[in-house]
């Protein structure tokens, strides 16, 4: 069996983003010589997501609106977590779009359907955070 | 290490609707011949999910209430997506209900727990959609 | 490829509770003598679910009410599920906050981010319960 590990680093510019990561998830499949297997992706971050989805800008004020309905980021008061964070939204809105997604891999691809594609999912940006990348297999 | 995989077809009549797919996952790991070790379960669309739960119609009467409530299908415009598509609710259902499942092989069975049932979850049915099996081990 | 598995059993004293098994599933990983692959940890019941988040009280309480607004217990007849039962609002709840994690482990330790803990989320308790954690890898 083989095993692939790798850090993917993010410092959105806006409190909330969407970025594809399809392309450096094939990348890191590619380097890890992996045909068949699993690979996990999730965020190592408690405020963040990874996520399959459409990559159509529509679909994605779409989620804006959708999580801010779901979990408001403010009033911040409202959260018993913001004693000294201002980020329970965050903790919330990534519960919902999940903290992770595994993925087939079959004869050295990302075994996706025709739309779907790799999302990382920022709540609370504007600094480092990063991502997992793991990979066993053969 | 082997590896299996399969694609399972679906075409539900209705827009929504929740498939029991557990006695063809059985069939998958059988063929399969694992009997330790993962297997995946994914949808390959956006607007489908793959999730456990209870096979209870009055259940599944409640989740039809609780995703139109938290994503409601109309009025169409709402949603910044719905352009030239009408279907923007049911990538945010599938977002609630969950892509995927991973799902232990034990001794060659499924190792699930007494009441744990897989799903098919289709949002915007009637047409040829595609779940993912992958099951890798030995 | 190694193979482990172990269930972990749960009765709180509450009917909504979460509980902190990161240390639980450290233990079974050393048991398991895996250095390298995956871990999957997931509630063998429909009414729980295994989270990763922060161990902080105050995003808890924020957890309770968000899953409160989203899914409310009460009256437990607005549900179609509660014939029998009075569950159904837990079947919901355990939805949005998922049933299952995958854990990369590298170095024979749980791939975690800095702030990344694993929960035991328990929707409907005061009985005994159980989750699954299967390892594989070498």
């Amino acid at each position: 069996m083989k095993s692939y590990r790798k850090e993917l680093w993010f410092n959105t510019p806006t409190r909330r983003a969407f970025v594809n990561i399809t392309g450096e998830l094939e990348k890191c499949l590619k380097e890890s010589g992996i045909k068949e297997g699993l690979l996990l992706c999730n965020a190592m971050h408690i405020t963040a997501s990874v996520f399959i989805n459409d990559d159509e800008p529509g679909l994605h004020r779409d989620f804006e609106v959708f999580l801010e309905k779901l979990a408001p980021e403010k009033p911040y008061s409202q959260y018993a977590h913001n004693g000294y964070e201002d980020n329970a939204d965050a903790h919330l809105k990534r519960t919902i779009m999940g903290r992770e997604v595994v993925i087939a891999v079959t004869e050295g691809k990302l075994d996706l359907g025709t739309w779907e594609q790799v999302f990382y999912g920022e709540f609370d940006g504007k600094r480092q955070k990063r991502v997992l990348v793991k990979i066993i297999g053969e």
